[in-house]
Formats: structure tokens, C-alpha cells, sequence
């Protein structure tokens, strides 16, 4: 269903186990990326203002998130600040066409993606935290993330055609699965 | 109250009776640009959580804005989409200082003081359109926009003096009344 063509590896939860505090940093960056990624998408698509509705609703429930983890960071006692990003997103941004109308079916899709992989390690850290309170705050985020990736997905095919934008998906999952599989050795959400 | 140091002249009322529809166009992409202005400072300063929740509740609400004055566009058969911007926004920009933490001062203040243009231009709308749906739209965005100018110029107090704060506001202040003297002729919410 969320289109991702690979499981996150062991490694991964290695990495929660020895380094909690710099992946739920890093997970406050990452919704307020996501918010910045929907303002962004409205900029940029103006022209579609059929599809401002869901995305200042996106924008709304991502700085939502951000604020409860925010809220969650300063209860344990761990600091927010700057920190180094890992290497995902840019990797995936990296992939984007330059060109109209395929840059906007893949800014779509990616978001798509990073959405599903989200949902995916927020599923992952829900089972695995021992922190109760940690485990029910992802199983809440789960169904947010899963609606926002199904969002983004129709919201290319104002872009392109159904064909289009699922042989797209397919490629980019593809090599969205990759970088997940080579990791980053910086301790992350989408390490 | 709104430290404006100058009254819009009569020529904006003019282009207003000429280009309504331009100046509604442009005050979409107005409520688009603050509510990205307020994301960029949550990015640009997330070394201050304390900055915040305040911030969301501004990004959240020009966003709400963004929509209704998208809806009024729509119901007026208006076609919302790309418009060349005017000079206001980018000549104030030009005056925010390069370095820390006077940088953080200036964007904070250049944000206080777009707000209390707005505010003052809304006023001046509610009490010139004949469309009676306009007017109370424009005396209902009075408050919020008061609201933003207040928090904005205490925002910057978090990196610097109150003294120090109070001056600068006053320089660009005056640099504010200068640019809206000399005017744009593009006809726009702050020409």
C-alpha cells in the first residue's frame, strides 16, 4: 500500500538503541521540513489552487507534529537544536526532474515517499521503544503519515497521467529503497 | 501603536479603484509570502523553541487567510496565478543587516512592520470598497495583523536590548514611510 519496495534493515534499530536522543532531534527537523515542503509545493504550484485545501492542511498537521515533539524532547530533558541532516532527503531530492511537468510529479512523489518511510519507521519505533509514552506518540503520527503519502500521490497525477505517474513511483521507489539500504552512519530518522 | 511613520497617500486609493482585482491577486500571494516568512524564521531560529508556538499559530493563520481570500477571488470569477511582485517586499528585505544577531533583529522588525502596513492598508480598504463583503472581510483581518506587528516587534527583543530594538525599529521605520512615498507602480497591496 505505502509503495515502499524495501524493509528498514536491523541496523536501523541498532541505531535507535544507541543513539534515542539524536533521532527524535532529528524527527523534529523532519516534520519541520515536511511543513516547509508543503508551503513550498503551494509557492510553487500557485497555479493549481485546487490543490491549496490539503496542502495547508498538510502544512497545519506537520507543525502540529513538530510542536508535540518538540514538547516531547523538552519532557525528556534533551535539547533542541541544529543538527547535522543525514543524507536522505537530499538524496532523494537529488532525483527530481528538471523539467515541467515531470519536476512536479517527482517533488510530488517524493514527498509521497518520504511520507511512506516515515510511516514505516514510526510503525518500527511504536513496537520497539520501551518508552510507552514514546511507543503510543508513533502509533498516533502512523495514520497521519499514511493519509499524507496517498495525498501526494494523487496530487502528481495533476501532473501526469495515471500511467505516467505509477511507472514514476515504481522508479523512485526503487532507488528510495537503495538509499535505505546503503544507510547513513549518522544516527537519523531515515537512516 | 503600529511605529508607521506615514500615511498611505490618495494614489493608492486611486490604483485601487482602477485595479482591484490586481490588488486582491496580489494580496493572496501576500498571505502566501507571511505565512512563509513565519516558517523561515522558524527554520532560521530554531536554536529559540521558545519562538515557536507563536510562530505556528502566525504561519496557520496566514495560511487561513491565504484560503479565504482565494475563495473571495473565486466567487468574484477572479482568476487566481502568477503576478509580477512589487518592489515593497524585496526593498525592505534589502535592509535586513548581514550578521547575528542583528540579522534576526531586522527580519523580525521587517516582519513587525509589513504586518502594520497591512493593517493599515485593510483599514483603509474596509472603509473605501463599495463591495460590502470586502469590507467586512478587510475590518475582520485588522485585529490578527495588529496582533502579528506586536509579536513580531517582541520577537526581536529575544536578540537584542529593548533599546536597541526601539531604534532600529524607528530607522526602518522612516526607511518604510520613504519606500511607500515613492510608491510602485504596479498597482499592489503595499504600492
Amino acid at each position: 500500500m505505502l509503495s515502499l519496495q524495501s524493509e528498514s534493515r536491523q541496523r536501523w534499530l541498532h541505531q535507535v538503541d544507541e543513539n534515542l536522543a539524536d533521532i527524535l532531534i532529528d524527527h523534529a527537523h523532519c516534520e519541520k521540513k515536511a511543513a516547509a515542503c508543503a508551503m513550498n509545493l503551494i509557492m510553487a504550484y500557485v497555479d493549481h489552487p485546487e490543490l491549496v485545501d490539503e496542502l495547508v492542511t498538510i502544512v497545519n498537521e506537520e507543525l502540529d507534529h513538530f510542536q508535540q515533539v518538540l514538547a516531547l524532547l523538552d519532557k525528556r530533558n534533551i535539547k533542541f537544536g541544529r543538527q547535522q541532516a543525514g543524507g536522505y532527503g537530499r538524496q532523494l531530492n537529488d532525483l527530481v526532474r528538471k523539467f515541467e511537468p515531470f519536476r512536479a510529479i517527482d517533488r510530488f512523489l517524493v514527498a509521497s515517499l518520504i511520507e511512506a518511510r516515515s510511516c514505516e519507521r514510526f510503525a518500527l519505533l511504536r513496537d520497539h521503544v520501551a518508552d510507552k509514552e514514546l511507543a503510543e506518540f508513533y502509533g498516533s503520527l502512523f495514520e497521519s503519515e499514511a493519509r499524507h503519502h496517498t495525498t501526494y500521490v494523487r496530487m502528481a497525477k495533476v501532473f501526469g497521467s495515471e500511467e505516467q505517474v505509477k511507472e514514476r513511483l515504481e522508479e523512485l521507489s526503487a532507488l528510495e529503497a537503495e538509499i535505505v539500504y546503503r544507510g547513513d552512519a549518522l544516527p537519523r530518522m531515515h537512516s
